[in-house]
């Protein structure tokens, strides 16, 4: 904005700059624009110790006006965010510019495995309903498929405990966390349909039974392709390397997508890391971010 | 004994009739007669309150001359214990009497796999280094090596913590257990080496690296193959099944075996329940015991 005022540049559509305070801690500023603010939302409790209703009134707002701020679909011609890509792709291969191909959604399951509890020493080897040995197979399966699948996919198996959890006894019962995360919702599912129908086999074979419960969805958000082609222009234009991604953390565009065609911009996050006091990201890169951002704009702005 | 005095029947040899105290909460009755138990041991504090010299004093016995009990090798021609399976084997396949080959010898060790903590949304699938990835593969070969080799070898991983544990972050580091039981220390050495002779190919595979220390041993205590056979024909006799098998619980006969050749009958247990209320075994199955004792008893008398 500043450029364009220096540049005495005069868009043709009115542009307006957001800054959502704590997009960290939560979406409530962007989901405020998507309508997508409950009423119960403003009496959770957060760490400081505040309500964030509460929270809000101490900056200044007023949790009461939060509707007025909801924009209608078709109000907004695109929104475009700049962000560090807070993975390592880009960083370790070397590019540029990251063209986000939306923010994926995701999917969280509690897993658990029921064998039968005994003897590690009585029991043999082929008598035995080992829900460990059920659940190291239900692992390697949430893993070497979502490696195998074309796509982006992921899925992560982060939290597991194992009863009753001592050195000489059979396991009767595991616990674990299933995470799966897409571009779309339909490819999260078919990641797990394929992990689902190979379920069979585990339970045959290690004699142990599955139960699975949904417990979290968060829903994907999708880019707008023309601005993708936009941004991938600009950069190139500017001599940039670039390449397509989803976008694995959530970001305010996401909650915009509700209503509006978004497009987002990644530079390279060093080693990948992110929300820790290493966070860093070279200067160029920076630049090079801002520059991208400044000739989407104008070129979207030229449509 | 009773049985032997009621038909006036006077063996060749000494018979003595030997009660060791709480063997399921220790050994130390056996391990004396062995020399096996050390001063400090005495000091240990248990559960009750009190050190386990304490217990002895309260119990009527006396700690300072527990070196008097002990028996020199050669000194005892046989020693024979008949005891529950505390295992499910002879119980599921409706067997009257278990040949005991031995009591196995135990190894324990701790197992940690070195990974790298990252976003389970921002890390793709091929850029992972999943020690939970790499602790399931484990656990599948330590499961399926104890399974594939001839013998009655078990191997078990019972407990499992991964760090940091949560759904949405891929596991750094995973902290297991290991145990393998076998009839011979060799039998186990060699379970483990060939665990291990494979470790490089989940280490290459999974990007994770493993470090193994070994915490516990507890020693194997064949019993004797001419008891054995006795006990095997003195069943037969008596119209009864048998089955050769490991004991993968520990006995008293074990620390006996370090000094004198021992035999063990076992009789069902039903559905392999031991250590726990629910622990039965039918009647006709201890008679069935108590008959092979004797005719064990007056048979090895002969020779």
């Amino acid at each position: 904005a500043a450029s364009l005022a220096d540049g005495f540049h005069t868009t043709r559509h009115p542009l307006e700059v957001v800054i959502f305070s704590n997009e960290e801690g939560g979406k409530t500023g962007s989901r405020a624009l998507a309508g997508e603010v409950e009423d119960f939302e403003l009496d959770i409790m957060t760490a400081s110790g505040f309500s964030i209703g509460d929270g809000l009134r101490r900056l200044g707002g007023d949790p009461d006006r939060l509707t007025e701020v909801r924009r209608s679909p078709g109000s907004i011609e695109a929104f475009l965010e700049l962000h560090i890509e807070q993975g390592a792709v880009l960083d370790a291969d070397e590019i540029d510019v990251g063209v986000v191909e939306g923010i994926v959604g995701i999917m969280r399951w509690n897993v658990v495995v029921e064998g039968r509890t005994n003897h590690a020493g009585t029991t043999p080897m082929d008598r035995r309903a080992d829900a460990m040995v059920g659940a190291a197979q239900f692992i390697n399966l949430v893993h070497t498929t979502a490696r195998r699948m074309s796509g982006k996919q992921v899925a992560t198996v982060g939290r597991l405990e194992a009863e009753p959890g001592v050195p000489n006894v059979i396991p009767g019962r595991v616990a674990m966390t299933l995470e799966i995360r897409d571009l779309t919702m339909a490819g999260i599912e078919h990641v797990y349909d394929e992990i689902h129908s190979n379920l069979f086999r585990i339970e045959t074979e290690t004699d142990t039974s599955f139960s699975i419960q949904r417990f979290y969805t968060s829903r994907a958000a999708p880019t707008a392709p023309q601005i993708r082609e936009v941004i991938e222009t600009s950069a190139q234009r500017l001599g940039l390397s670039t390449h397509r991604m989803p976008s694995g953390a959530g970001h305010d565009a996401q909650s915009i997508a509700l209503f509006a065609p978004v497009g987002m911009i990644f530079v390279p996050s060093i080693s990948g890391i992110s929300h820790a006091p290493e966070e860093n990201t070279e200067p160029q890169d920076i630049v090079n971010g801002a520059n991208v951002l400044l000739q989407t704009l104008l070129e979207l702005d030229k449509r």
